[in-house]
């Protein structure tokens, strides 16, 4: 998607041609700086920090990861360590396991030799893929908006967290069918839910369709609740960290309260969601109780009136906080989520009749 | 209440015998200062700023203010001005116009002679059947917690927004029945919302609750869904800005998703509110859709780590923010209320049958 004008993706190979550039996530929106990874330690580093989020881009960035330990150490056993080294990163991640686990599997047959080039291959092969995703996303779900501006005049999305392009190689799940609807002149405004504790809707949200110029406002999150029981909202779009094979949606917490509104008000609620962030096992999470740091709740970050980045306690001192990463929208709320595939039932027979999703087969080397 | 272990008022006459003390609302949780209130333009200051909120504070205050203009001027055009300055500093709470205007009727029959003295006296009238409102409905209260306590060994409350005695003169309303519970030895926790834009939740309930040593624990507004999806909720309790004829509840807005939330897991919710908090006519605003600066949700300010108070930006540049103060729960959420006389159902009918509430007749000059 654009800054300003310029088209950029999420993640791009450096000159040096096998190093990495992607954007501090953790920066933003204050700053917009970009990282450069050149090791399997420094690319967990960056996932565990948070630099990098986003289940696809992390899955994408794994992929690279792993290809960077074998600029070091092509035997079997560096191959496991690095797949073991990127995937506790972030465990939590289905994207993220699977793409390393995968990556092992596939370069493991392989003569030492020439792992490295087929492990470049195949993180390239990834992040087209998801790109390929995310369009197909983006269309699907521009195929709900189009009727609505058509009839209205205009569109309102209302979306809670942050599934744009960041997260991503390009376009994002959720803002992907916004972006296409902004770019073929539809009349489409988002409401973004500012998301708290995390901010991502206030920062990364935000940041992004105001860079690509999209119309929005941020409105708090207890506020979703009002503006959809006036009329304000037409859709409700949001991601989803995953989603269970009984279509229920573990996304950042805030979501569930969203679609409840959303219900009471007659409102479609779709989640736009790779189908290779569907869970096809029930052995996944899903209690979507993953306790985060109470200081993310606590203890806030911005912009002073200096310009500096600042950090300031809100919560009264003393008062202990409690911090849910995410919580689980069941499937009875969603209207629908829109895969790569199309436009999907969130129920457990259309899940099961989704194809087979994930990675390209490894390119011949 | 206490502040660790000292008892306070939220308001006090000054030794002088007709100035005020009040806390400053917006110095709260980071710095415990008082304000002392000479004249009726100091009082609506106070109260335009905020510095004092909460709309039973807010009516108490109200009457001295119309005292105070009494010292400089007791005729009745001074008394119609200052009621009318008074009332224009919160023009949307229907507790400052309803003191003012009953406190002019009450006063104009007298002799100039007498219109001071009567004025405080029927101030602090006002302000001692603020405490007994306040008593009785903690009282009526704890009679919903204590079987739960006896049942389950431990009583969890969610509330959201501000309902404590910083906003009334004593107790509170929503936060009455908690500090009762807790001081009579049950065993009592509270989910306290932060309740973004305002963090009034964060802040002032939070604060209150530390300094009288009630164990609570702060959320983000968004993770109110998950407490109440996976158990840890045993009752709602939130106050009103006011309530509608039909039963409808104007609160802090973020409260709506709440009721949604605490339905769709079959948890009680009680809204707590004295009886001049329900409307009596059907003219008076109850769109819930009061908005406020949009600074309010862009611009946050805490406590920074060398401890000065600082202002931070934690919406990205450029993006535009939108910030309704209230928003309407609809009766059909709500389990009931609880006002001073009882719990009463949130219907029209049940409404219509309590007592008429309001201010004291006027005491013997």
């Amino acid at each position: 998607m654009k800054i300003e004008g310029v088209s950029y993706r999420s993640l791009w190979l450096a000159e040096d041609g096998w190093s990495v550039h992607v954007f501090d996530q953790t920066r933003l929106p204050w700053k917009q700086e970009t990282l450069r990874l050149a090791n399997a330690t420094q690319v967990a580093h960056a996932i565990r920090s948070a630099q990098v989020r986003g289940a696809a881009l992390v899955g994408v960035l794994g992929a690279y990861g792993m290809a960077m330990a074998l600029r070091v150490d092509a035997t079997d056993a560096a191959l496991d360590a690095a797949a073991a080294q990127l995937t506790e990163a972030r465990a939590d991640l289905i994207t993220l396991g699977d793409t390393t686990r995968r990556m092992a599997a596939a370069l493991r047959p392989l003569p030492f030799t020439d792992r490295l080039r087929a492990a470049y291959a195949q993180a390239a092969a990834i992040a087209e893929a998801d790109i390929a995703t995310n369009t197909a996303i983006g269309r699907h779900g521009l195929a709900l908006l189009a009727p609505i501006a058509r009839q209205r005049g205009r569109v309102n999305v209302l979306t809670h967290g942050h599934a744009g392009w960041l997260g991503t190689m390009d376009w994002g799940t959720a803002l992907a069918p916004i972006y296409m609807a902004h770019d073929a002149g539809m009349n489409v405004h988002v409401w973004v839910a500012e998301s708290r504790p995390g901010f991502q809707g206030a920062t990364l949200t935000a940041w992004e369709l105001g860079r690509h110029g999209v119309p929005h406002t941020v409105i708090a999150d207890g506020a979703t609740g009002h503006m959809l029981q006036r009329g304000a909202v037409d859709i409700v779009l949001t991601g989803a960290e995953y989603v269970t094979l009984q279509g229920d949606v573990i996304n950042t917490v805030g979501t569930y309260p969203v679609a409840l509104a959303a219900q009471d008000n007659g409102v479609p609620f779709w989640v736009a969601v790779a189908s290779s962030g569907i869970a096809r096992s029930a052995d996944t999470k899903v209690q979507g109780d993953d306790a985060r740091a109470a200081t993310e709740l606590t203890i806030v970050t911005g912009r002073a009136l200096d310009g500096s980045i600042a950090t300031i306690r809100v919560v009264a001192s003393g008062s202990a906080a409690a911090n849910p990463g995410t919580d689980l929208t069941p499937a009875r709320l969603i209207s629908g989520l829109i895969t790569e595939h199309g436009p999907c039932n969130a129920t457990e027979a259309a899940i099961a009749a989704l194809p087979a999703g994930g990675l390209r087969p490894l390119p011949q080397a």
